[in-house]
């Protein structure tokens, strides 16, 4: 954390109220005390509510994006043609996203639908772009038939499902260090696909 | 639904719009309009809002308490020591009763921290009970060599994880069938923690 800005302060308190008790029942107040400032303060950096729920929403799907496309880059050098090893890298970014600021990735799993339509719609949009990577490339992977014959979407909502659960009960000084939690998440969704040998 | 009560379409109603729109952002008011009736004659059958929603989260508990029962009764009868189709049966318990009612199931896995404490604190422990159930037949499972060594209490989560996001996006005239989706879910998650026969 090399220059954190008021803003973002903001945001990273703001991430784990919303977090711990939920959007709607945090209130500007309670973000401006877990700043120790007054309200009317925080109204210099913000102008509403919704507003830092879009700031950190944004952010997050930015991340998660970033994240998937460096993966996508590393995997197709690296392992050509390996639809396992790809998809193993895509869940190791989206994982290590999440670990590295879990308060941000659990307010964009939990909370994007208390956006207010017109910034609901387009995130849903991206939401939907996100899982399409993991569709296509389950999909390719069992036109492959380095995959078994399962339902697509269905199978990359439940491996989203299964990382996204982190989001909600991972913590930064828990039993697991991050690093074997990305590991073990990683090659955990690529069974739910991948062919078993035979 | 042979007898639906007043007070059980209440609660069905009111699952439909915390699942849509969050608890919070949920009035009293928004339940009785979507009832068609006056705020006011919707107290004479609920005396908060927290009530409709403890409501909704303990008869889910219960059902998914009982559909665990059921499961692990019929699992040990047909499938002694095959840790497996434990799991599977366990699982499939799990997603039938999501489907059976999605409404209820996403608040319960959503909105369950939205309860006050003195009704927050029981419903984590039978959570943390529930999700026992996973850890203790995973670990049996690797103690009998069938399952790949990994954290047990990781694997009920990413397990739990998967099963859990199907309460967000499950639509009852959805492409799949409720039935497919239970077996696809069940032997997805079996695959995360079986071993591979080698």
């Amino acid at each position: 954390m090399v220059e954190t800005t008021r803003r973002r302060e903001i945001e990273d308190v703001a991430s784990d109220l919303f977090r711990e008790q939920g959007y709607a029942a945090t209130s500007v107040r309670d973000i401006a005390r877990a700043l120790d400032i007054q309200g009317a303060s925080l109204y210099a950096h913000v102008t509403s509510k919704e507003d830092v729920l879009w700031a950190i929403v944004d952010r997050a799907a930015q991340r998660f994006e970033a994240a998937a496309d460096a993966a996508e880059t590393k995997a197709a050098a690296a392992h050509p043609g390996d639809h396992a090893a790809q998809l193993a890298e895509l869940a190791r970014g989206h994982v290590r996203t999440i670990t590295q600021d879990v308060g941000a990735a659990s307010v964009f799993v939990g909370e994007w639908r208390s956006l207010g339509p017109e910034r609901r719609v387009p995130i849903l949009e991206r939401r939907d772009a996100y899982e399409r990577r993991y569709r296509d490339l389950i999909a390719a992977g069992m036109a492959a038939g380095e995959f078994r014959m399962i339902d697509p979407a269905l199978a990359a909502m439940l491996v989203l499902g299964a990382l996204n659960s982190i989001a909600t009960w991972y913590d930064m000084n828990g039993r697991l260090p991050a690093d074997r939690i990305v590991e073990l998440a990683a090659e955990s969704v690529v069974r739910i696909v991948v062919e078993e040998p035979t």
